[in-house]
């Protein structure tokens, strides 16, 4: 049978994807029947029947389909893409460009920042993923800029809301003391900053992201940093 | 001197980009030194010195490189890539589906259903936009994606609000009457449509916001319409 992962997230430690960790307690199993159920599907909206579309990646064609016909809905739109690397790289980056987001909104800007961000964020995470063998045209679908959009301007998202109190000028360790739930952002902003590191990718935004977290930089100190950067073309690093 | 367009959609009748009007009328002057500076771009916002991004896209390098130098400051960060037509037809096309997504929000659904029509919503733009000639990349860029994002969740959209106003039941002469400006996405449409035919797109959301522009088909009823069409995969018609 096919296993699906429903997590998003890199393992703390190992920086294994989900589906890696599947595959690394279940030897035997087929890796091509190994994937991931993603894409903006916040929970609550989903159990109140509101349209939602998402992704199964997987790499049997044939899974795929049987998996794609058992979750569609009339209300839950079920595509499938065969990039299992993309979809997974997509889903556990965006919260580092959702407390971008957040940070901005907090800051007291408006649309055109926040497309910016969100833009140029999924640019990053892009290239990043590119370079560990994801799809580019992955990062446009819903487990990339659905997923990234969503989270970007839900209320309900936990990373933009500690990033909006950040950008209003509250500090890290209180914010994050008075919450319930873990932003988890917090934590993998630092991975992600490793991985692309190693990858040898530029990730502008995600390193004043972390400049906020763990070098104590103000929100408005790392507004000139990313605008003064020297100009650049749209596209670099994207095939 | 290059010259640059700064205005975003399609000649009625012609059908013709702004460029190619630009050209038409100036038909001494080098095609290669005619382009368009377009993205997330809120007068507004710009005004007020809010971070924002731009592309400035243009076949000559050197003049995408003196432009770029010209308009960048630090609060508007421009960005270059040769595709002009994808530019252009990008920011022509993103008014059908901010009707899209301002009816979803009037309808009272939230950020799952948001996020999807954005971005399937990008997917039939860079069909049609492909077709034409444009780069697929250029759509997840700051002229489409980034211009969609802005357009789809702004208070400030006119298209959205004519679609929220649809969205929450009320009648489309009542609802432009009381427009001060035009929402250019309630003639445009019809346009978009057309085009799509002629290069045989599908284009199922703008069609169905065709329908309720112009066929009386109310909002309640696009929502099966859409959700229960047959599972697709999701990067169809990109490559």
């Amino acid at each position: 049978v096919p296993i699906l992962s429903l997590s998003k997230g890199v393992e703390q430690g190992t920086g294994l994807r989900m589906t890696e960790v599947v595959a690394d307690v279940l030897p035997g199993h087929r890796r091509d029947r190994i994937g991931v159920l993603t894409g903006p599907n916040l929970a609550r909206e989903v159990a109140l029947g509101q349209p939602a579309a998402t992704v199964v990646a997987i790499d049997d064609a044939d899974a795929a389909a049987a998996l794609q016909t058992v979750f569609m809905t009339a209300t839950f739109r079920v595509y499938t893409n065969p990039d299992v690397v993309g979809c997974e790289i997509a889903g556990a980056l965006k919260n580092v460009i959702a407390l971008a987001a957040g940070i901005a909104h907090g800051l007291g800007y408006g649309d055109n920042t926040k497309a910016a961000l969100i833009t140029r964020g999924l640019a990053e995470l892009a290239r990043l993923g590119i370079s560990l063998g994801g799809d580019p045209l992955t990062f446009s679908g819903l487990a990339g800029m659905g997923d990234l959009v969503a989270t970007c301007t839900s209320e309900k998202s936990r990373n933009r809301t500690v990033g909006v109190a950040l950008g209003q000028g509250r500090e890290l360790d209180d914010i994050v003391a008075e919450m319930k739930m873990v932003a988890e952002g917090v934590k993998s902003t630092q991975a992600v900053l490793e991985l692309a590191g190693r990858q040898g990718v530029e990730m502008p935004i995600a390193e004043q992201v972390g400049a906020v977290l763990y070098e104590g930089r103000t929100p408005a100190e790392i507004v000139p940093a990313l605008m003064l950067r020297q100009a650049k073309p749209e596209l670099r690093g994207m095939r």
